[in-house]
Parts: C-alpha cells; sequence; structure tokens
C-alpha cells in the first residue's frame, strides 16, 4: 500500500453569501494552484467533490472551469462527512496505484438541503438536527450531571478559537454568560450551542509518496483511519455515546499504531456542544463523563489543543467543505504554519467527522 | 495491488413505474443477498450507492434498511457514468486495503434529475442530450457518409436483442423501416434512435482474491480499467470522435494486457443510436468510419456480440443503474449463466459507460 500524504491546502472565507455553489468551488481550486509548489493542472488524476448540493456534474464543471481533465472524476455525498469521504476515497485511489495526485474539493451554500434530515420518521417532526442534540444533551444531564455552564464553555472556546482563524465566518469572542443567555431553541440547547450553516469551500491535494516531494518539502502523511456507518436511524442510537465514533477512532488508532494520548491536536465534528463533550470521551481522549471539567480546563488554560481554528461553532459548518476544511487545520498545524492558532511541537493531529446524529462518522490520523 | 472479482450481481426489471429511489435501491440490494452465496450483511465493508436522484444519505438508509452496517458508505454521482465511477471507487477501496468485499448498488427513477445538461451555457437551449446526439450525427454523415438505414440498424439491433432480456424496460422487436418512420425529434434523430430513461435498479459485490471464493466458485476478475473527463463543455467536443472513450479504453487494454481483438462480448453505452458507431470505432473494436457496415453485419448474422441485453436503446436507461447494469451482463456472460443471450465461449468482456455528450468515461474489462 502507497504512502498517502497531503501536499497542499486551502480554506476560502467562510460566510453567508449567496454565491454559487460552481463558484465557491473554483475558489478554492483556483486557490490551491496558487498555495501549492509546482502543481500544475496536468498533475492532476483524480477529482472528486464533496457537496450535498443538488446539482450534477460538479467535478466535471469544476475540472472544466479551472482547466484539469482528470481520469477520475465524481461527486460524492455523505451529508456532513461528505469531505472526510472523499478524503479516504481519494486516499483508496493514491494508495490503489489508480492515481498520484488527487484534488478534493468541497463546498457548500448556507441554504443547503443536506441541513434537514428528512427520511427518518424515527424523527416525527423533528427533522432538525437540534432536536437529536437536545435529545443527547438530556440523556448526558440525566447521565453525567452535565451543566448547562459545562455546554457554554464548548461554545467560548471554540468562539475564543475562531478569534484566531482569519477564515471563521464570525470570528467574535462570547462570554459564558452571554451564551448562557441566548436565545433559547429547545428545552436544553440555545442558539449559541449551535454552529451555522455557512456557505464556503476547502481543497486539498493528496499525493502518493513517489511525487509528494515535488508539490512540498513538508508532506503531512495520512497515517491511519477509520470509517463506520451504524445506522440512518435515530431510534437505534444510545443517547450517551457515538458509537460509529468509537469504532472509526479504534480502526484509526490501530492503523497509525497510536493512542489517543499521543494525539497532539485535534480537530472534531461539534455540530452543538454537546457534540463536543461525547466525542472528546468517545476518542478516548478523556475519560467518559469528564469532559465538561476538561473542556472548561481547555478554556482556561488557553490550550489551542481541540478546534484550534475554532470548530464547526466558531468556523462555521458549509456542509461539504466542513470535513476537508478540518484536515486542512490539522496539515497547517502538522507544518507549524497556523501562526497565533498554532499548537506547540505539534506532531500527531486527528480529525473526526461525522453526519445524522453520528450515524456515521470518519476518523483521520496524521502526521508530519 | 489485490485483484478485485465481481461475486455477486443482479439486475431488477427496468420500468416506467413510479416507485421510490429508497424502494429500488432496497430491491437490488435483497436481491443480491438472496443470489450471493454466503453473503452475510455482517461481509460488507463498503455501501457505494450510484444515483442522480436529489436525495441524501442514500448509502446509509439502504444499509439501515437492509441490516448492513458498513465502514465506508457514501453516495456517487457523475450523470450517466455514475454505476461505474462507484465500481471503480469500490475496486480503489478494496485494492487498497480498506475493504475486502464492497456492496454498489445504483438506481434512478424514470424522472431523474440527471436527465437535464443543464449547466452548458453552450449549449444555449438545448440541455436535452438528444440535441449533441444530432450534431453527432450531423457531422458523422458529413464526415463518413452514415446513413439514416445504418442507424435505425443499431436500434433495431438493440431491440432485438432485448427481446432476450426479462429485465428490459420494454423488450420489443422493431424493423428497420419501423424506426425509420418512427416519430422525428431533430433534424436527424427519431423517437427509436433514443434510450429510454426508466426506473430500475442494479447491484454488484466486488471482494478482493482472499473472500472471493467463499461467495461464488466462478469470480469475475476486473482486469483493466480506464477513465477519462475530458471537458464538461460541449463546445470542446470533436464532433465525430468520443475522446474521453478513447483515452479510457487505452488505459484500460493496457492494465489488462489485452487488445480489442480480444474482447468476446461487451457492453456499450448506445444512449442514442449514433452513440454505438462512434463507441465501437474509438474502442477500437471497428475501424473509423466503418461502424455503420458492421452493426448491419451483427444484425444480420445475429450476433450477441455487442449489447446482448439489448444496451441502453432495448434495456431502457435507469442514469445510476446504467453502468452497473452493463457489468451485470458481463459478469452473466463470462460465468455462461445468459441463457439465451449467451455468447458462446465468452471469456473476455468489456464495458463503456459515459455522460454528458462523452466529456466523461469508463472503461472496464472483466475476465473470468
Amino acid at each position: 500500500m502507497s504512502k498517502v500524504a497531503v501536499v497542499g491546502h486551502c480554506t476560502t472565507k467562510f460566510s453567508l453569501d449567496d454565491v454559487s455553489i460552481e463558484s465557491l468551488l473554483v475558489l478554492a481550486t483556483k486557490s490551491i494552484f496558487e498555495q501549492t509548489k509546482n502543481l500544475t493542472q496536468r498533475d492532476i488524476d483524480a477529482v472528486l467533490v464533496s457537496t450535498n448540493a443538488n446539482k450534477k456534474y460538479l467535478s466535471a464543471i469544476v475540472s472544466e472551469m479551472t482547466g484539469i481533465s482528470p481520469k477520475i472524476s465524481h461527486n460524492i455525498e455523505s451529508l456532513c462527512n461528505s469531505g472526510t469521504n472523499s478524503i479516504v476515497s481519494a486516499f483508496s485511489y493514491i494508495s490503489a496505484g489508480l492515481a498520484d495526485v488527487a484534488l478534493v474539493v468541497g463546498a457548500e451554500r448556507f441554504d443547503s438541503p443536506g441541513q434537514v434530515l428528512d427520511w427518518d420518521v424515527s424523527r416525527g417532526e423533528y427533522k432538525h438536527p437540534i432536536f437529536w442534540a437536545s435529545m443527547f444533551t438530556k440523556a448526558r444531564k440525566r447521565e453525567f450531571g452535565t451543566t448547562d455552564e459545562e455546554l457554554a464553555y464548548v461554545s467560548a472556546e471554540n468562539h475564543k478559537n475562531a478569534t484566531r482563524n482569519p477564515n471563521a465566518y464570525n470570528p467574535k469572542k462570547y462570554t459564558v454568560n452571554e451564551i448562557m443567555n441566548s436565545k433559547k431553541i429547545t428545552d436544553d440547547l440555545r442558539l449559541l450551542d449551535c454552529s451555522r450553516p455557512c456557505s464556503g469551500s476547502s481543497a486539498v491535494v493528496l499525493a502518493s509518496e513517489s511525487v509528494a516531494k515535488r508539490f512540498t518539502d513538508n508532506p503531512i502523511w495520512i497515517r491511519g483511519l477509520g470509517q463506520k456507518t451504524t445506522s440512518a436511524s435515530f431510534t437505534k442510537n444510545d443517547l450517551i455515546k457515538l458509537e460509529s465514533t468509537k469504532i472509526a477512532s479504534q480502526q484509526a488508532y490501530q492503523m497509525a499504531k497510536i493512542s489517543p494520548n499521543n494525539v497532539d491536536v485535534a480537530e472534531i465534528h461539534d455540530a452543538f456542544t454537546v457534540c463536543e463533550l461525547m466525542i472528546l470521551e468517545d476518542l478516548g481522549i478523556v475519560q467518559k463523563g469528564h469532559a465538561g471539567k476538561y473542556v472548561i480546563e481547555l478554556y482556561n488554560t488557553d490550550s489551542k489543543k481541540i478546534n484550534p481554528r475554532g470548530g464547526l461553532i466558531g468556523a462555521g459548518h458549509p456542509l461539504g467543505a466542513t470535513g476537508i476544511s478540518q484536515v486542512v487545520e490539522i496539515a497547517t498545524q502538522l507544518e507549524g504554519n497556523a501562526g497565533s492558532r498554532q499548537v506547540e511541537k505539534a506532531m500527531i493531529g486527528l480529525v473526526q467527522n461525522m453526519s445524522a446524529a453520528a450515524t456515521s462518522s470518519t476518523v483521520l490520523i496524521l502526521e508530519s
């Protein structure tokens, strides 16, 4: 199996702009050519597009608009983890020897159809993800005594981190008090407990070991990956753990031959505040039930270890771009190019990206 | 690189039924479990769904509905060659060692949004594929003196073959005369020159060499594959050849170490009659400009070598299922299980599947 590295990456500024999906995809693609040493259109063997937009043939369109004639070209969709599904697919094309260089570009508009979970009658009228997040929160409060204050710290931490991220859609600090007094949306969650769907695009270029050094002096290797889809149905979920994340992370740790203790920096899928607490525990970074206190400590010590770019809550959540933007951040950290967001001596990074109440998860381990 | 085989396959009856995309996907998936020896839900590492439907999370939904909890799960879209893109992706997951067994299931409804080419202003108001097929036909008549009768023979041949295919949506013979007098749609093409979008689903199970024999005594190996996207824009097309098909087939022949002469049976993408003539030439099966006479000979000798199931014109064209149903037919032929459609001593089969005026093509070589 050929080794695969991230050799180029970029993220556009996330916003609420009313811009076409094609323009978003092209913006990130043009930018990655500008930013990646020696990369030309002729190098690209595969173009994979990640989005939930109801448009067709987008990988061919973005290739056409940017002068690429790839061998492999298609769109990939798996709701909010479309981005990491695309990266794992590109990894497999390279690893199998079908491609040497793959461009993965993800984009979404603020009004994406991927925001609504409209197939599962077990959710009743509750098609918006906030309702499952609210049920997770209720269960967690019951089981572990999680407080509204602990949840608010998750939001405060991510918003604080986002102020160091020039591409965040609304980089602004909020106090715990402000968060706890923001507009109530459900029994358990308030406006500032939620990530915000937005417009944005991100891209990475992956390359095989044999060509990686042409494009960068500092390739970031994908050392481990895991994926799991447990269900498409909310009713099967255990409300106090994210089974798919647990299984995917075990696969990824095993492949990378590391343990959670080795992770220096992580981007995790904080679609809602409660998710961050659950993910930290199901990744094995924190003991089950203890993530609330851990996040307060992160905040108070100004740690950048978790979601240095501000996560989904701080940076925004353009669905098809999200998983890719997480990988962009981890690659930037492992290169040592994260500026004021830099986690010192970051050698091993983790990405956790999930869909639809964590019924599906991807975990990636990257190393410099 | 691990070898990859087709170890199970099925196709539903194509129709104009108003049935949901979820039901179509589940129908093919249930059927493949019934038809594949020893295959259980626990064996499936990857579920890839191929469709142009504007629905989300379909791979998780079909997994849920059929009891599968895959590692890898997502939807793939590239218009009319979504099916073979999905198969190549599954091939790469297995070949890279990320999966041992992959289910690829494709489906489409008769009213699929993938039928309209709505992005390319170079097509002006001509968003329906028949307009590019009509331009191909004009150019071909000019260049090679192709006649309406030769075109009609393509339709007659495919309709005749479809009468031996119980899953064809409308298995009915037409005379050359009937075809040449069917309703005129453009200057150059008539109703019976066209394939018909319809509802249907097809599925294949791919497996690595290490496990293939558990599921069949007669694995059908994917020996070669090629893919190319030249453009998303009609204006760049050379109207007398299908550049992407030519390039993809060269890759596939090279990988399989065969020449076009070695192909015993082929399923090719006859979206319109003119396409079959162009494809036969660009695959190197017939010399450029000579496919008209070749097809008349196929018809008169009752050859089943090309499109034994009736192609898209004879069997119907459920977009996301089409490429998969082509592979199903070739696997059936190479197993020797094609009954009255059987091509004698078929050892090497070819699939050619394309999108949007052949701006993108896939070619696969299979061997028993």
